[in-house]
């Protein structure tokens, strides 16, 4: 069994101007660079995005999950290890390990991804796919210490804090409002002051629906423990009034070590 | 005369979480990778960020140009070129060139950098600092075949569109607003109908004033050709309440190609 083969390893820079102001990188953008990792990965195992999109079908994320015990901090180089530990008929599971040059570990990541169909928008039964191609390819021995997604759960005590328009920015390549910059604009709910003070520790998103460039989201924030927040994002789309959930996240931050 | 040590080449991911509906990679991304190759460039040679910090100096962007005949696409790889054309007391100017692996061009950058005090925030004689060493590294015979960054003329015309409140992800490690966030807010001043049927063919921006998060922005824009805008950003701190000009741009757009 060729271990090397199941798992990639990918290097990336935590660039300064992907850092916030405590020189730490952007939770979004190593979101992001988790994301890169996952298509690289499966790109070159034969069930990536670009072998996808000629057959009509494609991976949709459904969970993500990141907890750290540190932030790569600007300049640092750091490696991204990802594999997958499961394949189920409708969905993925793919992990991460977030680790730097000497093997220490910054956090790991969890993911849940489905595969659908792009022109019926229904799931597709992945191990019919190519063969089963992605179960060759499963690891269940490397080790990803931390919790499974967990469902995020929130009563009608949520507050709605703030609605944004989505604008061009936050569109992505398939038209759809990006994963991550749900992930921003979370983070952005809470003030300069609040982030001098906490640092994140821990993030569940959970991806309901798609919203479209142009739609209307608005953020409600329910306080489930002493530093844990839900967040529930709901969209008015233009085409259709009525108010959609397209997305939920529940947050752990703790003190700011400084 | 060793151009190579002169003109520093960094590669880069057209990364596809970083490209818009079209598949081409984001202009304010591109300018991020523009400043990470001056700040790799100028580290590397004695006088970047990391060496000035101590020093309690650093490099303040003035005016950043960027022109193109094509912007890259999603899992491109392409290399930024740059190089330090002229130094004077209070300014040096920057360029950059965007080219493929086989040196075909996507276009160019040019860029003036001050070096400031930052203590007292005031200017300081860049030949004065490390013996000049900037000077050394002055390459004037590699082409930049754009226009310098423009002065951008506007009139009382120009109507006020959107006012942003400015939040964490804006703010960088300085604690300024993000020189690249600012023209991601003005490219969101088109809708996505603007962004289907045009692309940004040349962008100057010049930085006035900084502006810090919490601060709001307000965007005035006036149209000064048939597909030529100009954009003032103006900023309302909560400490002081009078409107602050903070930077302007002009934007040239050409029909999409598609």
């Amino acid at each position: 069994m060729n271990l090397l083969n199941k798992v990639g390893r990918y290097s990336f820079l935590s660039e300064p101007f992907h850092c916030d102001f405590s020189q730490r990188l952007f939770i979004a953008r190593l979101g992001n660079i988790l994301l890169n990792a996952a298509d690289f990965h499966s790109n070159e195992r034969g069930y990536g995005m670009t072998i996808l999109h000629p057959l009509h079908k494609t991976w949709v994320l459904s969970r993500l999950a990141i907890e750290l015990e540190e932030m790569p901090t600007a300049y640092q180089k750091f490696y991204v290890e990802t594999w997958v530990e499961g394949v189920m008929k409708y969905f993925t599971n793919r992990n991460f390990a977030v680790v730097d040059e000497g093997g220490q570990v910054f956090g790991y990541g969890r993911s849940v991804w489905a595969m659908i169909d792009t022109d019926t928008r229904q799931p597709i039964d992945i191990q019919a796919v190519n063969d089963g191609i992605v179960s060759q390819y499963v690891e269940v021995e490397k080790s990803c210490s931390i919790d499974k997604p967990s469902r995020v759960k929130m009563t009608d005590a949520a507050q709605r804090v703030r609605t944004i328009s989505t604008c061009y920015s936050d569109v992505d390549m398939n038209g759809h409002i990006n994963s991550v910059k749900y992930i921003e604009h979370v983070m952005n709910l809470w003030d300069m002051n609040f982030h001098r003070s906490h640092q994140l520790k821990r993030i569940d998103v959970a991806y309901v629906a798609e919203a479209y460039g142009g739609d209307e989201l608005a953020f409600y924030v329910e306080q489930t423990g002493s530093e844990e927040y839900c967040v529930r994002i709901t969209k008015y789309a233009k085409a259709a009034p009525q108010e959609v959930e397209v997305c939920r996240c529940k947050l752990l931050f703790v003190q700011a070590r400084r």
